[in-house]
């Protein structure tokens, strides 16, 4: 928080990159590191629909944090005896310290630690998925999509950006502003940038055009959020999601395609946002609400055309041991 | 708050009556007394429906709090000099303390005061429209409607309880709970009611049938703040009350029916809701949405026939001293 009331992101402290080359020192390799996550978390739940997508369950394992975080941060406490099986440790942020002993930010997820060593290796929201995508392609799938597709960086970039900032960020803003005016000046970018995007995708399936991409994954872990958490815990109550027929089809699509919806956790979301925030929400009473059923109607917008996975394939069921409990 | 985390609601405390006949020292006068309100207290505002529908505006004036209480409860600060001009107080408190030093319940709205003496007479907020509707009749516009018929009471109070009971008082029920289980069970009986209610209201156009009555009333100002607070605010989100079709084309029947729709003062609601609780919403930001355009949309309850003042006529518009700022 700001001294002017609004809320700031900090940049990721850890950067290194896992990449086909291994110039950070960080080759990738299938069985040698794991994906740290909690499914509450949006910029986590990036990557675990990237992993599904990719193919990359058995390259890259997974463990699922407890959506309530105590004055310790991330725990294992969905594990047996409250520890991670693979990293034998019961906190996420013994990797961090493993790896440098007062680091000066928190302990955040998406987390990628070396299995071998225990150390954590980078903590980059912004770069992890990019990453899986361009670097992690030896260990993709067959048919596993391009998400990343290099002859549209330049416009995607962009594009994200806006999402990013008004968005994926802008919803923590209005709902950790401090005062009326950053709240309202966060709103304001909110539903502008969401009324602009609706129209975009009027015309088109994905915001790329025909196919999946980055792109849509970033703005669906924000969307299928909205009316669980955003609507009413961050006030960015101008309407639901649902009353948006654009984006409330397009969302809903992309929940029904396999490597999204079987990724979400509402129970997970509901419970972290609400119990974790107490200076705005006190009682830490969890809604009963929204109906959620709604996400597995039909959407209608294979009308519109489109290839979802481009020359590429839809991905197999997740693993059983990764299976959420449907809604 | 009970020990258990369920909140329960006071008995009004001074529940003298202002009868035509004058038993409890108090007979109707046209002039002689003063109606105390808040626009954004629903318990209130069934009075401001009510004196409006009567005609009682000239016969009962009118005090209007501020929407936000400070540690010395309801306020004139909207008045010049921060004082209530016809009473001369500052706060509503005054008038209570004038008519019992001491007193052991809080200070509440709807209030009567009588005007010579400067004592409050009645707090009762059960009672209050049911004498302007009977007691009062002498005072009454003509073309006043019967707003409790005498053949329709005993049902009319048996419905009037379930939805004080579940709705009324339920919105605050599940807001104010101090644990997840009394939450969970506010939650659970207010929706089950308002199911209820709606499939009553599917097929006719007042609650009672035909002709609005006070059991309208109390419905009505109870779902006008549905959306704009009890949904997020006191997290009765399991569907606004705009994707209820039927309540949603009810409560803007009402809405734009002369009398209901010219009483309601979104800005007070918001604020007084979102600014007084500070145990739910320590940052005291106000929402800006939702979107409250659709309260002038058409209704279509017409076609379901009616005859909305019965053998009466609507009333003509307010005074032009309470005319609210319109959505």
């Amino acid at each position: 928080m700001n001294d002017d009331g609004r809320f700031r992101r900090s940049a990721s402290h850890f950067t290194d990159r896992i990449t086909a080359d291994g110039r950070d020192g960080w080759p990738v390799e299938a069985g040698r590191y794991r994906l740290v996550v909690s499914r509450a978390c949006p910029w986590a739940s990036r990557s675990l629909v990237v992993r599904r997508l990719l193919g990359l369950e058995g390259a890259l394992s997974l463990a699922v944090a407890d959506p309530i975080q105590d004055e310790r941060s991330w725990r294992f406490t969905l594990d047996p005896d409250g520890r991670d099986p693979v990293l034998g440790i019961r906190f996420l942020s013994e990797a961090y310290d493993a790896r440098e002993r007062g680091h000066p930010d928190g302990v955040s997820v998406p987390a990628v630690v070396d299995v071998p060593s225990g150390l954590l290796v980078t903590n980059d929201y912004l770069r992890i998925t990019l990453d899986l995508e361009t670097e992690w392609t030896a260990l993709h799938r067959e048919g596993a999509p391009d998400l990343y597709p290099e002859h549209l960086r330049d416009e995607m970039d962009d594009r994200m950006d806006g999402i990013f900032r008004d968005i994926n960020n802008g919803v923590y803003e209005a709902g950790f502003a401090g005062t009326q005016e950053a709240y309202d000046e966060a709103y304001g970018k909110l539903f502008a940038r969401l009324d602009q995007v609706s129209d975009h995708l009027a015309g088109q399936r994905y915001l790329m055009g025909d196919t999946i991409t980055e792109a849509d994954i970033r703005l669906f872990t924000t969307l299928v959020r909205f009316d669980a958490v955003y609507h009413g815990h961050f006030k960015c109550n101008r309407n639901k999601l649902t009353e948006d027929r654009v984006l409330w089809a397009y969302a809903r699509d992309l929940f029904q395609t396999p490597g999204f919806g079987d990724t979400v956790d509402f129970d997970h979301i509901k419970r972290h946002y609400y119990q974790v925030h107490e200076h705005i929400n006190p009682t830490r009473i969890v809604p009963r609400g929204p109906d959620l059923r709604g996400w597995r109607r039909p959407h209608h917008r294979d009308e519109l055309g489109g290839r979802p996975f481009g020359d590429g394939t839809p991905p197999p069921p997740p693993p059983e041991d990764e299976v959420v409990v449907p809604l």
